[in-house]
Parts: structure tokens; C-alpha cells; sequence
């Protein structure tokens, strides 16, 4: 299938075995959050997988190439970014491992449509649940100042739609019991981020913060929750996207696949 | 006044402007996480202070030589511990700003001793209240295997007899509303903090985890909390105890006053 780019749209070619992304600059492109994320999650090597609010599908392409899932879902909200992520999976050829749904995580149905796709017959929050959801979310809460007065990017950087809980509550429910939760944040939601997760089941297992170099103040934390486990959480040493001398840091490059 | 160290007792010198620690070996020595603390909350500049299991008196010692505050109270369960921490003041000649209580942080009645102790008439949980607690609890969950067959070790370490809570609960009960609480804990039990804070009115508002050297996952971290404050956590970059050299770090240095 011929898969276009559309007005204002690019098509990037972003590594990770040539994966290629629609990306409209005007709405939201990507960071380095959901590279890192991507990466994070795919040590739980799941089979069954849901990205929330996966925007133009970042996600999933990173980790059906990082992670030999054999079903990822990405649920999306917003229509362009919707149609955008569709495309992109049509455009890797990838449409057999990656299911693209539009609906909000808020919405019983949309939960529902996720497990159908992934097969899963019946969500009972124990055996029958996928093994990983990942969730790269607005980071800013509703009620602060407005990040953009562009909507799209609005919905995608604040919690306009769906707040920190919503998309906790979802990746619970969808989750089997000992099902991994990853979630890519700022290191200043932490205690929203740690309560949210322990009034949905989902206890903290492991923390990355990521910071520009070394000496500077973290401004990413990556964080892995399991749920029903036992309390005790392990904090890695910090990840540093450059060294010193303001090169990539050798673990940013393992990450890129560079 | 003579104070003599008793049977298996010494006294150390332990810098800080000369100040003098009477210390048991047998039962427990105090570590770098109270140094710490003490040099942490001391940036909070308190006027009226607490420090809750306060053990041998070490941390309203060093914040007292660290900080101008007008008076320190400590509260200590263990009597060993808490006659200790009396004799040491004492030794150091300051008996009039630092005072020593013997109680348990559930019981009213030792809560409200501080606040008299410190001058408050009746702590109401906005105006009238201290305006920094301190705390190094024990770090390990009561119910995990005994950490030391020695009972004295055992409630210093393990929560036999308060448990994170209760420290939190106490402490937030002391404050008045913006007043400060800082903690000194383990990176492992750091969800637990936050929900336990949260759950007592305190914000957590900055964060430094402490590793033993580059590239050493953090073991210690220190946690800054506002009573009644928006929720906005700073994590700050790490803190090094060794540099790559394996030499103190410079950091570390300056908050041993060396």
C-alpha cells in the first residue's frame, strides 16, 4: 500500500531498523522521552502490549523493534495523531503486530477495544490482562498555565483530557496480575506519580532518572510498577543523555542504536 | 558539670565546632545519614526544632552548631539512648537550647511535651507549631527478618515500635502550617515516604538521593518536605560521598566542616 504524507506533514526516517514516522511539526513531534521509554520497556519483553495516549505511534514502532511483543495496541485520543500513527504502521509494514485504536483511556470502551485487538477475551485483572502497558503522558497538570494555545499540542502536553490517574486507572485495569506498568515522566509528578500508582495496585519496582550530564538536576524519570507486588523500590544510578565533554553518553547511544 | 562516659561507653570528638558524643558501640553509632540530614535541614534556618528517635542526640547537635535555631527538642523511646543524649549535652555545655525527652512519638502526651518544652502553649497545626522536625527513623518494615537479635539495634533499625507513619503523623501533628520536615531514609522504601507524607498533609519539595560514588546506585536518600504546600517535587542532582578517586567528595567535605 502507497502511504503519503499529507499537507504539513514529514516523514522522518528514524533508525531502529528503519523505522519511518508521519510527524506533523505544527501538532507535537516526539522526544527523546519516548526513545528512553521505549527502551525501558522492553526489558519486561512482553507479549501482549498497549501503549496510552500514543500519540503518532512512537511507541509501539520503538518497541516492536526493540521487543519481539506479539501484539502491541496503541490507543490515541486526537484524530490527526490518530490517523498519523495508522499510517505509519501501514508504512512499516507492521499492521500484523501493531493495532492502532482511537478512543479515550477514561472510556470503558476503549479499554475494552484494546484487550479485543490484543485478543484477550475477557479483562479479569488476573490471569487474563496483557503483560505490559507503557504511557508517556501530558505532563503538566490541569489547571496550570496553558503550555500551548495550540490544541493539539495542548491535549498532549496537559492533562486537558485525561489526567495522571485516568491513565494509571487504565493500565491497571488492563494489566494481568504481576503485568508490568512503564511510564515516562517529570521527576517533579513524582509523588502524584507514586500515590497514583499505589491507589491503583501498581507498585513502584524500579526508577531511572535521566538528566542532561552530569551535575545537572534530572528532568525525565523513567518508572516501572508491577502489579500486586510487594513494596521495595530499587533507584538506579542516573542516566545522563551527554557526558562531561556535551557528547551523547555511550548509554544514549546503545539506546538510539547507534 | 562532670560528665564521665559509663561501662562500655566512649565519648568521640566528633568536629562541628568541637562538640563531644557519648556513644555505645554495643547498641548503635550514629552514620553519615544523620551527618546528612542534620547539614540538610539545617538549611531550612528553623527557629524551633524537633528530632524525632533522636537516639544519642546527634542531629540537634550538629544542626545546633549548623543553624541558629532558638531551641531544639529531641525525642528518644530507648532509655540507654536517651540518658546518652542527655549526658551529651551536658558535655557540650548545651543544656539550655537543646532538650531531651524521653516518649514515643504515638503517645499525645510525648508530642505535646515537646511543644511545651519549646515554649508553645498548645500547638494548633497552623500558627502555633515548630517550624522544623527532623527524623532518621528506622529503615527496615517491621515484619521483614530481624536486622539484629540486639534489642537496642533492633528499634533503631527495624519498626518495632513506630513505623514510618507514626514518625510522619507526629511530625506533622508538631509543624505549624509551611513549617519543614526532613527525613533521612533508604531509596527502597521512597513510595512508601511519599504516600505516608501525603497522607499527613506534608508536600514532599525536594529530594537528593545519595550514592556512594559515580555510577553507584543511590543507598541513601534525603527528603524535604512543606506542610500544607502544592504538590511540586525538585529532585537535585545526586550527592556523591567518594569521587571517581575514591577520595570524599568536596561535597561531602563541606558538610563534615572539614
Amino acid at each position: 500500500m502507497q502511504v503519503n504524507a499529507r499537507e504539513n506533514e514529514r516523514i522522518d526516517n528514524i533508525g531502529f531498523g528503519d523505522l519511518k514516522l508521519i510527524q506533523k511539526p505544527d501538532e507535537f513531534c516526539y522526544g527523546v522521552d519516548a526513545v528512553l521509554l521505549a527502551d525501558f520497556a522492553a526489558k519486561c519483553e512482553p507479549k501482549l502490549a498497549a501503549d496510552l495516549g500514543t500519540g503518532t505511534g512512537i511507541i509501539p514502532l520503538i518497541l516492536s523493534a526493540k521487543a519481539k511483543a506479539e501484539k502491541i495496541a496503541g490507543l490515541e485520543y486526537q484524530e490527526g495523531s490518530f490517523d498519523r500513527a495508522v499510517r505509519s504502521v501501514e508504512l512499516n509494514g507492521l499492521s500484523a503486530g501493531i493495532k492502532i485504536i482511537r478512543g479515550d483511556v477514561k472510556d470503558s470502551a476503549a479499554i475494552g477495544k484494546i484487550a479485543t485487538e490484543l485478543g484477550i477475551e475477557s479483562l479479569d485483572g488476573d490471569k487474563n490482562g496483557l503483560d505490559l502497558v507503557t504511557c508517556n503522558p501530558p505532563y503538566v497538570p490541569f489547571g496550570s498555565a496553558l503550555t500551548s494555545a495550540n490544541e493539539a499540542k495542548a491535549i498532549a502536553r496537559q492533562e486537558c483530557i485525561a489526567s495522571l490517574d485516568d491513565f494509571v486507572a487504565a493500565a491497571s485495569k488492563l494489566l494481568c496480575r504481576r503485568g508490568h506498568f512503564c511510564m515516562v515522566h517529570r521527576p517533579s509528578r513524582l509523588a502524584d506519580i507514586f500515590c497514583a500508582l499505589r491507589a491503583h495496585n501498581l507498585e513502584p519496582k524500579e526508577m531511572t532518572l535521566v538528566a542532561p550530564k552530569p551535575g545537572a538536576e534530572p528532568n525525565i524519570v523513567l518508572i516501572h510498577a508491577i502489579k500486586g507486588a510487594g513494596a521495595e523500590l530499587r533507584i538506579t544510578d542516573t542516566l545522563f543523555v551527554r557526558d562531561e565533554s556535551g557528547e551523547y553518553s555511550p548509554e544514549i547511544d546503545r539506546i538510539y542504536g547507534r
